[in-house]
């Protein structure tokens, strides 16, 4: 099972694929599961906000890199020429097949203890409140707090390829007169933008 | 446990926001682990999309009428005046609670079975090769097995307000001289009508 977990899809059939899917499922119940009773207090915003900051592909390939994970993978030869085994994807999915595999080799409980001992580090320097709301959450936050409309988004240009879109935002909000704008590679991506410098604007006008 | 799972959030602070969270976790986790042991061949694409059936709001809201979970919710003045315990999100909602409420009394090999009594009508009858993959993929896995160029997508307006919008996307492939277009209420929507409109018309050209 250790072997299947290590292999890449790129070698051929008997890979990791299945033992990601369910090594991802038990990762996001055990760090649910940890937050929730080593933060009591914390609302449901805040365990959600600071789980997915512990369960993301980032967070899963430094701590891959952290085990040496990456001397293990098996990976097929294109992989291998083009640097895989460092690529963030490639940790993180390895990292969870190998949480999935541990499970399936020993239970819950041991696979527990294991996903506690990875992310050991990464649990004691970990504070919900700490989780910054996205920008698009704060600045509505920010206008109904002062009673004022929700702002409005609008998707003006979608240009580029379409593996390589950009997409150009505007936010009105009452207070200004006019449309503030911003750019992003998706149209999420360009309203958090947006909404990022809409606060910025509201901060400076507010000091 | 039981009575903080069943208060909604329009009771007052303490109500089963938390123990929502938690049982979602616990419900991911037990449903993908279910669906891999019954399903040894499905691949990680498949369990992906069986698992996203059952654990979606609509879903969880049919289990909740089934063992007449609205009749036991407690809500606000105001929520009970607009019928909130039919509304799905409510039913849902609660029911991820008790899941998160039956775990935390009694561990996670007692709520794997309390899960599984739930489920037990849904997952018999269920194939994770009859879950359709949505529009967008499989208009590319066609294309792609045809060796053609993937489709491209351009969000070509959107109109109505921020709470009501209405997007129009188009879709050109080569095949195609002209681009097919679509309304959808989001981007992603109006791409998936597009797309299927798309997939419905090489198919007659194919008959």
């Amino acid at each position: 099972m250790l072997e299947q977990a290590l292999t890449h899809r790129s070698i051929g059939n008997n890979n990791n694929e299945r033992l990601e899917y369910l090594g991802d499922a038990i990762l996001g119940f055990v760090i649910a599961d940890i937050i929730y009773q080593q933060f009591p207090t914390a609302s449901e915003g805040e365990l959600t906000r600071l789980r997915a900051t512990l369960v993301k592909g980032e967070k899963l390939a430094e701590i891959s890199r952290e085990i040496q994970l990456s001397n293990q993978i098996k990976l097929g030869t294109g992989e291998l020429k083009s640097g895989g085994w460092r690529r963030d994807s490639i940790l993180a999915n390895t990292l969870e097949a190998l949480i999935g595999a541990v499970y399936l080799d020993s239970g819950i409980e041991r696979c527990r203890e294991f996903i506690l001992n990875l992310y050991k580090t990464h649990l004691d320097n970990v504070n919900p409140a700490d989780i910054k709301k996205d920008a698009k959450t704060q600045l509505q936050e920010y206008l109904q707090s002062r009673t004022q409309s929700v702002p409005e988004y609008k998707v003006i240009s979608e240009t580029g390829s379409s593996h390589e879109p950009e997409f150009t935002v505007s936010c009105k909000i009452d207070l200004f007169d006019e449309a503030v704008i911003a750019t992003g590679k998706s149209k999420r991506k360009a309203e958090q933008a947006v909404a990022k410098q809409v606060i910025i604007m509201l901060e400076s006008r507010d000091e």
